[in-house]
């Protein structure tokens, strides 16, 4: 029996969560349940997004990723359901798995709305039974038809390259306050130069231990992105930007 | 071995829900734990009993439901176990089993404390092993003596009649800022006209999608209730009331 | 195949958790994970151990039990792997395992770092790798070499005694506002009076139910430890104090 991971915009605190769980035990008896995350800002496709491409490729093959970040949902928005990277994915097709569609092993098909379904949850009544049915074994072919569009991508914001320097931005900020951002090292090399706010944070270094507590630095973090942070503190708090903050990387 | 879920107003800070599940698995090995929520306002038992309603049918028949809502530990109120509805339930009689006395299967029984039972913590000491009984197979009626008196129910605001007017009120408010009501359409015909705050919100909607981004709505949410909702935004925030606001509807 | 628990200072809105039970259910298949807590304030090894050293014994023997609150991350703080009590533990050398040191089944390893962790999460990359490895069966000492220094123990500020009073301090606040303090029945005796604040809470009570609903009280919790609390309310609120604040008891 593989496992189903879940990934909502529903919080702690209201029953959908609970209900969708009860659905998936019910009907996938003595499936695994993992949560992936479900503090998604509503709505927030472009987080979920990033959550799962952080993360689905951590779990065994075969795991069932069920998406439910959906503020489309009752606007005719297709529900889908495929395989990618050898892991099976149901959710709202919109852009939510952007970072899987280009390892599609099945064409996406749309799941039908059953005649029963809450037209406001979605995730209840249409999504956690597929997930269901995926993992009792169920090829995502058998849930509807081919989807007859091309599924909806996200598209990050792309460093910009202006004279000797190229500007990104945060894309994420974590627990910590650690601004994490678009660029890799492929924009920024050892001699970059990184600036935030008028303020030089300095060359990438390799660990916070390169630095003194309450110091900035910029390292290349667990994911691959260049991150920023303050030691023992909050970079997020002592320079004031979040989510789209500009970050300036001097070149020479 | 059938779940247990857990529904508890502990939050995530602290030991208690970590303590109650340790009990749980080292007296029922091999059990599989669901968090049915842990957010409860401290010592609600209406809303654990409003959460507990939406949730327990949704789970597989046999499983047992563990509510540690509590605020009369130590102040003599039973510990109750008894099966409903082909469900088990363990908690306090307080009124959190409530959407469930309609169906009892058993009479419930009163469990008698543990001499080592910290007076402070029967989730941990009381009610866990209970329940990791009941998971063990042993029936509810070997876990104490019939109750003598009849379990605590709690009432739900009616809604009340005014002349061509139903005035019924928030018993919910749910992490998007939607505010689940006590009216359902037997209270709301599609003529009636759903006001809140000398707002005129309208008749019922079926789908966000009937309304522009920004814009009010009243539909029947996904339990059953009217709910009322800004799509793209928060209700609560919009109008400004929560938990026992007014919402009237106009019949003609 | 045992438990694995999880306790970080991760929050639940990032990757990493996520990214942390993938790694585990690839490595041993079929694990059960349960959650200790995600919420230990960042970097606070002393709060990790108070919860470990509440929680960790309630578990079957044989568990797991995976700690990553680890500001030293990149310091050259050894990763620790050993087993004491008869349950394995995995985390790193900051003080987080004082509550089971005394505890010892086999002395403490330290794990090498492998050549491709991200040197900024050793969660994913260093503990979690060997915490499965422990669930899969290898014993701790075929995870590296013996420490060859003393693993790092906090200690807990001491009550102290002056003339007829003992003056103790708060150690940790729960979700309901209770203060947990570092005095026991040892320094309370049923005739110590308690004070804070400058206000008299009076002798031990047994349960809640001792005083009316909003008075103080203070009683010995189910830790064992004197918490104070008010009845249907919040201690922390009313008293305006929390960890490190003052509780004082007069003797006479």
């Amino acid at each position: 029996m593989p496992l189903i991971t879940l990934l909502t915009d529903f919080g702690t605190a209201d029953p959908y969560v609970a209900e969708m769980r009860g659905v998936l035990y019910t009907r996938a008896p003595g499936v695994t349940l993992s949560d992936l995350s479900h503090s998604i800002p509503p709505g927030n496709a472009r987080a979920a997004a990033y959550l799962l491409g952080r993360a689905w490729h951590r779990y065994p093959a075969g795991t069932v990723h069920l998406v439910v970040v959906d503020p489309g949902v009752g606007t005719g928005r297709a529900a889908l359901a495929f395989s990618a990277g050898g892991h099976r994915f149901v959710g709202p097709d919109n852009g939510v798995f952007t970072p899987v569609l280009d390892l599609l092993d099945t064409m996406p098909v749309a799941i039908p709305e059953p005649p029963d379904a809450a037209p406001t949850f979605h995730g209840r009544d249409v999504f956690a039974p597929a997930a269901a049915s995926l993992a009792m074994g169920l090829g995502p072919d058998r849930l509807g038809e081919p989807l007859i569009t091309v599924p909806v991508r996200l598209t990050n914001p792309e460093p910009v390259y202006q004279g000797k320097t190229v500007v990104g931005e945060v894309i994420s900020v974590d627990q910590f306050g650690n601004l994490i951002t678009n660029l890799t090292t492929n924009e920024v090399p050892p001699y970059g130069i990184v600036e935030v706010e008028e303020l030089e944070v300095g060359a990438l270094s390799r660990t916070f231990s390169d630095v003194q507590s309450g110091h900035l630095l910029a390292y290349v973090g667990s994911g691959g992105q260049v991150e920023i942070a303050v030691r023992d503190g909050s970079a997020a708090r002592r320079l004031g930007i979040g989510v789209g903050g500009r970050v300036r990387v001097r070149l020479g």
